[in-house]
């Protein structure tokens, strides 16, 4: 457990929390800066930094409480989203704020204000061949 | 298999791409329309329009792919990513454009142009507890 984590903080119960789901390994919270209402964060009691620190066990039972709760959340009363986003992220310059994995269930709707912006090249198909290429020879799987 | 779906086209190789990995249930490919350099998309090779669709051994067999590659993407020469996130839209109003599950892996770098635009309003504990508890009661796991 790392002292100043509130992530931390609230899976050993020391920090209030609006709990979703709890289990020996996992803990899931409504977030209190929510993008829309029911937003939910779910994260592996133990405190791991960024998703490939996790082992593969515990990143797929992670998972699969996500999985099982965003099905839930296109039922809930008060919320009955039209649609979500689950987004994880790893590091500072990926958003990531706080150094406990933690994964966004983020119900969504129709005009709703979370918006993305981007700007895209199109590469050619040989340099994405040659990305994937380089991915697979790495890639231990 | 869908026949205007061009992920249902990659999967079963009828469209090209550029492949990263493949099993019998599972593509992974370069996004040719990347946010940043080293943009992934993982998908079923069985189209699915949304998440909750999935079978859960599928979905965690799915994630597993993910979190390989995403460690992956640190490491390789030519993207060596400073951060990544893990980005999974369902529903137009989510942003979803093709309507056959798949998973983003994209490489962040600090400063790149990838943002997010969002208002948060900050709920009162009650109405998080009364949201909490909605979703415990009709979650079934």
């Amino acid at each position: 457990m790392e002292k100043e984590c509130i992530f931390c903080k609230i899976s050993a119960n020391t920090l209030k929390a609006s709990v979703v789901f709890e289990n020996e390994h996992i803990i899931a919270i409504m977030d209190i800066q929510p993008i829309n209402e029911g937003h939910v964060l779910v994260m592996p009691k133990k405190c791991y930094q960024l998703l490939h620190q996790l082992p593969i066990e515990l990143s797929q039972e992670l998972f699969r409480v996500v999985a099982e709760i965003e099905k839930t959340l296109w039922h809930i009363e008060g919320i009955s989203c039209e649609g979500t986003n689950i987004l994880q992220n790893n590091g500072r310059s990926a958003w990531q704020e706080i150094n406990h994995v933690h994964f966004h269930i983020i119900p969504r709707f129709t005009g709703d204000n979370f918006k993305i912006k981007y700007q895209s090249k199109r590469p050619t198909r040989e340099s994405l061949d040659e990305l994937s290429d380089k991915i697979k020879k790495v890639l231990d799987y």
